[in-house]
């Protein structure tokens, strides 16, 4: 029992790679548009300006930020208790409130007020703190990951998983033959593309999908541990297969496999060495947490980070390496996820959404052809995933009901996709128009849950304890 | 009683600015050197660089800022720790690491390592955290001042709190007459410099000097409840001088009196209005910290910030008021800074150090004459606020052995200094080399603490608790 979870899970993760390489075999037939000049909205990289008026020249950059930063939690705790009235979790009212303070909405219908709350100048000093609250964030949801949950699996939670994420892991590397011609461009390489396609349909938010649950009081019911289980091993997958993204788009391909080493390497290296160590001292460590420990935890987090940034795979995978480490259960996991929790939830996040609709362009959809193309992603999006997960739960003996609300709960994507995509626009992998596409994808997935499963379970266990209780997302 | 300290303070305030406006008289007939040219190290304002490759151009500037970071905070808990053990408090320690990595020592005896941990470009991206940082710790220190013990002043205290400021401040409005021709420019008014001089030679490091106290048990002692009583009434008067320098140095004299009315409206505003609302508003709410209430909490400090900014004085000083007004003992404001001090003091406040140390360049004191200013400074600084205050001490009847221990302890300056001293390089009053000047004075004077407390009270209340509770600075 032990090694063949281990086996399928090789074997799915090939099985996926394999069909990519048969679409790669296609794809590299096609050709994508000359590029376009200036289109990566912040250049190359994260947290950098395209725009000429840098930090540099402000003459004050301050009150800029403190006035952004109190604008965004207005906006982020408003259209977030908006959504709590409507049943909806306030995450996504926080992600939509980061995307009307963008160029989408604000800046459209109110230049002047945009220019004065968020001008171009301060954006990469927003970016910057949005990144480095992320960077919190992941380290927040490796704290919270259950690792005795994924060794626990079922058979059922197992297939589930597996198909999860592979089939619209494959059905995303078709979608890129399409897309790849439309709206890559020639200096993407399509591999890349496909794989970076493929990842974002495979991604599913488990902190907003465990907040869905005990919003419902559901987490503990079958259904609803199957649906955690999977959306950890989902994500788990999903940051490797980012990593693997990364990795492949910045380098050359003997690079890749040097990168792939190195990272699993570094993986091993974590769970082999250093969680034990951290096992062992936490045992041996005072009873509350004391500034030399939260200065530890810091540090940990930040070289583990550093380290896969310096691998080539993104920081954010280090950050949620580390936090996945500490044992979740442990009163250490609990002080310090209590001293972060707050301040990363009510100030960072929102300043990520923001960051995030500060790139994401809805002008830049236009035309029937285009939204044609969101609803063609957001259909291929929902199929790979309601599709896969709904197959292999009937297959697997689960009643049709069940079935469809595992699969309507696995193709939530929320705040995770927005820090995947966010990833891919820092590679210029996607352009700021698919961007925003699959910005409005993610969107649309997490926003359609909750009233699908209430068409699916009904009222009885709908109970929604209000925007006050809010410790995951 | 209740009118009489407080007709006590506004005479002890009229008469030091009295005193310097006679300052002022003779200081207009001084002509100052012309400005150098890119004398200001970055930029007006904060967190600008003037560094042409600003954080625009910058690839990927997340690496940089992790590393940093990293670097910052080892630096700071392994020299903290190194002082701590000589019996000195961590924090001068991390004060130093701060300009240990910076063109000082770092920058000078290792460029390359220098510019791979700070290059220039990352300034204005650590120059918001660092900034940020501070703004959050303003809070704290308001939040941590105990108001009652303001109005329950002694006799004594009254004395010394009120010679500790005003001999301070008129001996460096006088050290002013001295520094204009040889260290500031014509571009820099008389009276704004001079006004900052003698605000920066009037601090006391409130938060040092609690750690200092409850380091040696002295807290509870009488001669502990004057010093803090008199640094937190200093601490109060020194942020409403700096808040005057800045409403000076921003504006025409017409405008001064309007900031004025308005600073002095927005106080009254937040003690008479706003604190009484948060007293009530505690009452209602229920017991344990939301996110809703730290949501709140975040939007009143940023709000009350960009109304100071606003009115011209400095977003600091509105920090530390919103601080201020929400009641220090209540279950509410212990919350809070749990859930913010960490954080704090381990991440952001040796970020700020180490952008002060970046700003600190040593090698601009050049010559026995720069150094027989800095001495001069240290001198001037010392003879003001020791002698105001044990003069003072004396004649409200302490014994000398107490009332030198008061003078010495009065002397601390700490971090509040290296906060005042970042505004006034901001604002372009001082020079760089002035600035470096002026942080080896903060440097001496709170270093030249505990010694002197040894060599006054000898060993016997000597308990330092190493580098492990360290709740407040």
């Amino acid at each position: 029992m032990r090694w063949k979870p281990v086996a399928g899970y090789v074997a799915m993760l090939s099985a996926g790679v394999a069909a990519l390489a048969l679409v790669h075999s296609i794809g590299n037939t096609l050709q994508a548009p000359a590029p376009a000049v200036g289109a990566a909205l912040f250049g190359p990289g994260s947290g950098s300006a395209s725009s000429g008026a840098g930090a540099a020249s402000l003459p004050s950059a301050l009150p800029h930020v403190l006035l952004a930063l109190a604008v965004i939690i207005v906006a982020a705790r408003a259209v977030g208790a908006l959504f709590a009235r409507v049943q909806q979790p306030p995450v996504i009212g926080e992600m939509i409130a980061g995307i009307l303070l963008g160029p989408s909405l604000l800046g459209r219908f109110a230049p002047g007020v945009s220019a004065f709350i968020l001008p171009a100048s301060i954006a990469p000093l927003l970016g910057i703190i949005a990144q480095v609250g992320v960077v919190l964030f992941m380290f927040l949801v490796g704290l919270e990951l259950d690792t005795d949950t994924l060794r626990k699996r079922t058979q059922a939670s197992v297939a589930v998983s597996h198909a999860s994420i592979t089939v619209p892991f494959v059905l995303g590397g078709l979608l890129a033959l399409y897309l790849y011609p439309v709206l890559s461009s020639r200096d993407v390489p399509f591999f890349s593309f496909a794989l970076f396609i493929a990842v974002s349909m495979s991604v599913t938010a488990f902190p907003v999908l465990a907040r869905i649950l005990s919003d419902r009081h559901l987490q503990k019911t079958p259904l609803g541990v199957i649906a955690l289980t999977c959306a950890a091993v989902d994500d788990v997958t999903a940051w490797c297969l980012l990593a693997l993204v990364v990795g492949v788009a910045k380098s050359t391909p003997q690079d890749a496999v040097q990168t792939l080493l190195l990272a699993v390497g570094f993986v091993g290296l974590m769970l082999g060495v250093v969680g034990p160590r951290i096992v062992v001292w936490l045992q041996r460590r005072p009873g509350s947490l004391s500034q030399d420990a939260m200065a530890i935890v810091l540090l940990g987090l930040l070289l583990s980070s550093l380290a896969t940034e310096a691998i080539g795979i993104h920081a954010l995978f280090g950050a949620f390496l580390f936090g996945a480490v500490i044992p979740h259960d442990s009163a250490f996991a609990h002080e310090v996820g209590d001293k972060l929790t707050d301040l990363v939830l009510v100030l960072f996040l929102p300043a990520f959404f923001a960051f995030t609709g500060m790139r994401t362009q809805i002008g830049l959809v236009s035309g029937l052809p285009h939204w044609g193309i969101v609803a063609l992603i957001v259909l291929v999006a929902t199929v790979g995933k309601f599709g896969g997960s709904f197959v292999a739960a009937r297959l697997t003996g689960l009643h049709t009901r069940d079935a469809a609300a595992l699969g309507v709960l696995m193709n939530t994507r929320g705040l995770m996709e927005l820090v995947v995509l966010n990833v891919g626009l820092d590679l210029r992998v996607v352009s700021p128009t698919l961007f925003t596409m699959l910005v409005l994808m993610a969107l649309v997935t997490t926003f359609m849950t909750t009233p699908l499963l209430h068409v699916l379970r009904g009222r009885e266990s709908f109970a929604l304890s209000g925007s006050r209780a809010q410790p995951q997302r």
